[in-house]
């Protein structure tokens, strides 16, 4: 069971997907972060790395829990690279910034040559059988 | 005196920046990387954090240039704060993905309430005036 969310924190589905008590399309786990599919992804394989310990920004993990993150970061963009040299990565701080889930979070956007993908009008839900094929790509090491 | 190009890579301007042979408006070194204004910036403070070692991916750089790169990243956002609560930070690998100069390194994009500031046609030259009060804001610890 989940700390009661008057714990810490207010309910985080990070932190849900974290403790495995909600769904993702888990494609790296490590001792410091989590890496899974986008479920309204801008492009195939679209990806979130996120780091376990819970905190909105970057400046409030500290420096061994940064080292974790981009070194996960690091290894999903290893394994990206099966699906598409090219990629964004991007990290969104605050409203302003585009930040919905005030959980830090880097996005891992491959790109296949699209304009300018990045129009939430055209973001479609994840497809399950895309999904599965996805994570049979990018989980080996 | 740079070395010689055909020693390890093509001309670099961020080398020559790293070197202390190309002008910067620089905000921060460390031995692992370096901070200085965007002089296209998308927004007021736009920043690019490089690490001194040359390599076009994040995947070229060892486990410690990471962790060095991503604590120089979390000492510039933590700067940042003092001109705008939120920020975009972007990484682009590969052309497809925008990337232009090839040696790694993170935007930081303060924002400030625009709708959409990526428009690379409004991008206009950094003014000096502005640079130096930014510079002012920004480099003390």
């Amino acid at each position: 069971m989940a700390p009661a969310p008057s714990e810490s924190h207010p309910p985080c589905v990070f932190c849900d997907i974290i403790a495995g008590e909600a769904p993702a399309h888990v494609i790296l786990e490590t001792r410091d972060a989590i890496a899974f599919l986008d479920i309204f992804p801008f492009t195939r394989g679209h990806l979130l790395v996120v780091p376990k310990h819970h905190g909105a920004r970057l400046t409030d993990l500290s420096r061994e829990e940064r080292a974790g993150l981009i070194d996960a970061l690091h290894e999903v963009i290893r394994r990206v690279d099966r699906i598409a040299t090219d990629y964004n990565v991007a990290l969104n701080a605050g409203a302003r910034a585009g930040q919905v889930v005030f959980h830090v979070h880097f996005h891992v956007i491959p790109r296949y040559g699209e304009a300018n993908p990045f129009n939430p009008r055209v973001r479609r839900p994840l497809d399950g059988v895309e999904a599965k094929r996805l994570v049979a790509e990018l989980t080996a090491p």
